[in-house]
């Protein structure tokens, strides 16, 4: 089939990267800015905070601080991650545009990080689902660990699709699919892909694909060949690998947005803008940028 | 079209890789137990020297040494660089299997290399090949920046045809297209070798593509779809990129590999030794290994 002609990037590195960076807990102030960068470089999708208890998440206590010292820039939707009512109830305080939950397709993986099913997982997720669209907001769901997990192994694309089938019947209007741990091959992303959009339209899926073994890219492109148009990309790779030390997590947006340029299509996204904005966080974190992109255009400073 | 049931791994570590890293000459004992590790992992294909004037590649001043060292492993081809008539003489005393000839697709990259044009560098390959014939060793045909020039931008990919026909017309038994900056994407890749493959046979091409921009596994995967079973790469993404400071250069085998064997395709190379012989090397040089899979898998020491 053809490309598509254009995708959306969801850009996840206020979030889930530096969520996922190692050292110190970062300054609400150096979020706020990130944030507003990348709102300038004209990705219209930016995961800017999680609501979550800064018990289980110190790094991301400040939520309703970034979202309040944010300048919203119109057409740019800011979301943020809602694990609970709570966390919800706070988004919604602090006038976030989207909300997004996060599911799994690994029994392990959720029995080990939230210590019940899936499908208790999923039940959860219900009053927070119904409060968000009773309060207008659009609910994303995540769903994890969709070509491997780092307990259970292989996971069946069936299940995969069983839970991305189950968190749209709840109400998510766009399902992300996490290789979380990055293992996928491009015909395992296929398959996996031929899987879930038996169950859910392709244009209600995005991929959420890890580079930890350099395989990101390479995923990418071949979902892109069967239809996906919604990437979730972190800018200059923010965010580890919390399975493995040293490793990469995410995958670079300024290497996804190369690919995508060279590939004819649209993302409405400025590449030096982006590149810029990387080179500068990463700065600050006291690291190099994690995309090769980046790194080969060699434009540092900001 | 099927994917290829098996591809044939062409490593580029000991020659390509190391000479272009940058720091002091490599000892001549490091290099030998390099290609002595390469040949323990199942790789068939080593490319182990280069014979040209130390005064222009200090790095490669060794070859002879480095050719006399190493054991030879029954089924391991080892193989050499020869620009020139007294390079094939030395290597041919030295015993190398097959030998390497190496031209571009750019006339600015050919001029500013070796200060002729196109036309020119492939008349000087001519008695080399020839000389190399008559010795009953095969030659390898090199073309280098066919998805892009650092001095001249696109590259015609009937421009590419071109110069790898005659390659082959000149008795070359196959043509290694080289990205030599890493710009490509994976449709420039389809396109360039869907123009070189009406010139020349597809099971007589091989994919040499450089990681620069991160691209090189979706471009890898793209030009697999089309039928590519050779694919050269250099373990721990040994070699950065003359172009680019601090930007790498070949894309490492143990990512090509990782990828490989997802895809079901058969290489006969063993991947946790490869990684644990890319960490070895990576640590003579001091540096951290550039595979990502390496990385992950989290292999240190040997």
């Amino acid at each position: 089939m053809a490309l598509p002609t254009a995708v959306r990037l969801f850009e996840m590195g206020a979030r889930d990267g530096l969520q996922n960076e190692s050292g110190p807990v970062i300054d609400t102030a150096i979020k706020v800015e990130l944030i507003n960068r990348l709102s300038e470089t004209g990705l219209k999708h930016i995961e800017a905070a999680s609501f979550v208890s800064p018990k289980w998440v110190p790094q991301m206590g400040d939520a309703s601080e970034v979202m309040s010292g944010i300048d919203r820039k119109p057409g740019v939707i800011y979301s943020a991650l809602t694990p609970n009512l709570k966390g919800l109830e706070a988004a919604i305080a602090a006038g976030v545009d989207e909300v997004a939950v996060f599911g799994a397709a690994s029994e392990a993986f959720t029995q080990k990080n939230i210590n019940c099913s899936i499908k208790e997982s999923l039940e959860r997720f219900a009053p927070v689902i119904e409060l968000a669209k009773a309060n207008h907001i659009r609910v994303r769901g995540y769903v994890s660990t969709v070509m491997g997990c780092p307990y259970e192994g292989e996971i069946a694309p069936a299940q995969v699709a069983a839970v991305s089938r189950e968190l749209l019947d709840m109400g998510c209007y766009e399902i992300s699919l996490g290789d979380t741990i990055g293992v996928g091959t491009p015909l395992k992303a296929k398959r996996m892909l031929e899987a879930v959009s038996q169950q859910v339209p392709i244009d209600k899926l995005a991929a959420h694909f890890h580079d930890t073994y350099g395989q990101a890219l390479a995923n990418l492109y071949a979902v892109i060949e069967e239809g996906i148009a919604v990437i979730d990309a972190s800018v200059a790779g923010l965010g580890g690998c919390p399975y493995a030390k040293g490793a990469s997590g995410n995958v670079a947006t300024e290497d996804v947005l190369y690919m995508l340029n060279g590939l004819s299509i649209e993302t409405g996204v400025d590449l030096h803008k982006l590149a810029l904005t990387g080179h500068w966080i990463s700065a600050q974190l006291g690291r190099s940028s994690g995309s090769k992109v980046a790194l080969a255009m060699g434009c540092q400073g900001s």
